[in-house]
C-alpha cells in the first residue's frame, strides 16, 4: 500500500510550501519510498482530523498514521532499516537534533518578516483570515506592522544569522558531510518555503550556501525545484 | 613518549581557561591517552615557536606538531582509531562541524561582555597590556566600553542564544547522543572559560544546560571541575 503524505498547499493545490512537509518529501525521496501526496489547506483540518491533531505533516503507512516531521523521520528509519538512513547513529541523530532546533528557533523571527506578506497573497483565499488571524494574535501585531522592516536590514540579518551553517559548507558539500540526510532536509525546508512562496532573493550567488540550495534543488532529479515555485 | 600539550595559562599557571585548550584536554581523556599540560601564557609565544605560529592549542606527538583544535581533534581520530572516536562517522563530523561554527559566531560576542573584565583581571600581570591592546584594537572600544552593559540584559540575551543547544539537551543527556563527544567540548570549552575566570552564574540550575554542564564537569574523574575556578 502507498504511504499517504497530507502536505500543507497554496491557493494552486500544487504549492506546497510548508518547511515540515517538505523535510518529509526529501525524506521519503532519500529511503527511495513512493509516495501519494495530498494537499490540506489551513481551513481543511477535518481532511486530517483522523490524526488526531490538526497540524502537517500527517503519513499514512499502512495501519500507522504519524504526525510530526522530527517522529516522522524517527519513524521512517525505524521502519525501513535497509534503506538509507535519515538520521544515521546515535550521535549525528543528536547532532541533527540540534541543527532542527537552530533552525525553528533562530530562522523564523528573521525571515518571517522578509516573506510573510508574499505568503499571505499566495495562500487559498479561504485560508487567509484564518492565516490572519492566528499569525496576528501570536505576534501582536498585524502581519504589514511585522512586514515594515527595512528590507536591505532584515535581509542582512538573516544573512548573518546563517553564518553558522555558512561557514560549515565552506568545509563540506553538505550538512550531513559527503551526501544530504535529514538535517539538510530540515534546512532545505526552511528555504523552500521563502522560494515557493516569495520572490525575495534570500541568498547571494557568491554564498556558499547557494551553491549547497542548489545542490539540494537538484536533489532526486530536480524534486523540490521543478515545483510551482519563484524561479531564484 | 608522552603527548605534550600547550595551553593558555592565567596568573596562576594552573588555571587554564581557552576554550579551544579546554577542547583538547576533555579529548585527550576521552581517548584515554595520557598527555603533559604545558602553560603558556599570552606573551610567552616563544614557548611555541617551534609550532611555526602563535595560538594554542599546540599538541606534540612524538615528531608531530599539531595545531588548531579542530585538526588536532581529527589528527586524534585518525591516529587512535581504536580509542573511542571523538568525531564519530563522515555525517557526525560534519554535524559537530556545525556546532563548532555555531559557538564561535554566536556565543562570544554575547558571552564577553560578560566576563572580559574578569579574564583581564585573572591573566599574568604580564599579559594585560598584551590582552587590552590586541582586543581594544579587534573592539574599536575599551574593555570598560565593551563590558559597560546592563548585567541582567546581557545575560539574557546570551541565555536566549543557547535556545537550540537548551532544547536539544531537553531530549538527549549530550549534544552527541547517549555519550559525549567533540560537539560536547566544544560548548564545554565555552562555559569552562567563564567557569574559570569569572563568578558570573551563567546558568540557572533548573536549565537543562545546567544538569548537562554539570554532568560535563563529572566527566572523567571531574578533570574539568578540579581546577582553579569559581564555584558555581
Amino acid at each position: 500500500m502507498t504511504i499517504k503524505l497530507y502536505e500543507l498547499a497554496a491557493a494552486e493545490g500544487d504549492r506546497r510550501f510548508s518547511p515540515f512537509c517538505w523535510r518529509i518529501r526529501m525524506a521519503l525521496a532519500h529511503k527511495g519510498l513512493d509516495a501519494e501526496h495530498l494537499p490540506v489547506r489551513f481551513t481543511e483540518k477535518d481532511i486530517i482530523a483522523f490524526s488526531n491533531q490538526g497540524r502537517v505533516p500527517v503519513l499514512v503507512d499502512g495501519d500507522r498514521t504519524v504526525v510530526d516531521s522530527w517522529q516522522i523521520a524517527n519513524y521512517l528509519d525505524e521502519t525501513y532499516p535497509d534503506k538509507p538512513s535519515l538520521l544515521g547513529d546515535a550521535a549525528s541523530r543528536s547532532l541533527t537534533l540540534f541543527v532542527k532546533h537552530w533552525d525553528e528557533s533562530v530562522l523564523p523571527p528573521l525571515l518571517f518578516p522578509l516573506i510573510i506578506l508574499d505568503i499571505f497573497k499566495n495562500i487559498h483565499e479561504k485560508d487567509r483570515e484564518y492565516f490572519r488571524s492566528t499569525r496576528e494574535a501570536k505576534l501582536g501585531k498585524t502581519l504589514e506592522e511585522f512586514a515594515d522592516r527595512d528590507q536591505a536590514e532584515a535581509l542582512e540579518a538573516f544573512r548573518k544569522a546563517l553564518t553558522p551553517l555558512r561557514n560549515t559548507l565552506q568545509d563540506t558539500p553538505y550538512l550531513a558531510g559527503d551526501r544530504p540526510a535529514f538535517a539538510d532536509y530540515i534546512l532545505l525546508g526552511r528555504f523552500q518555503i521563502a522560494r515557493c512562496m516569495s520572490p525575495v532573493i534570500l541568498l547571494e550567488a557568491d554564498d556558499p550556501i547557494y551553491g549547497w540550495r542548489d545542490r539540494m534543488l537538484d536533489a532526486f532529479g530536480g524534486l523540490a525545484r521543478h515545483v510551482p515555485a519563484y524561479d531564484l
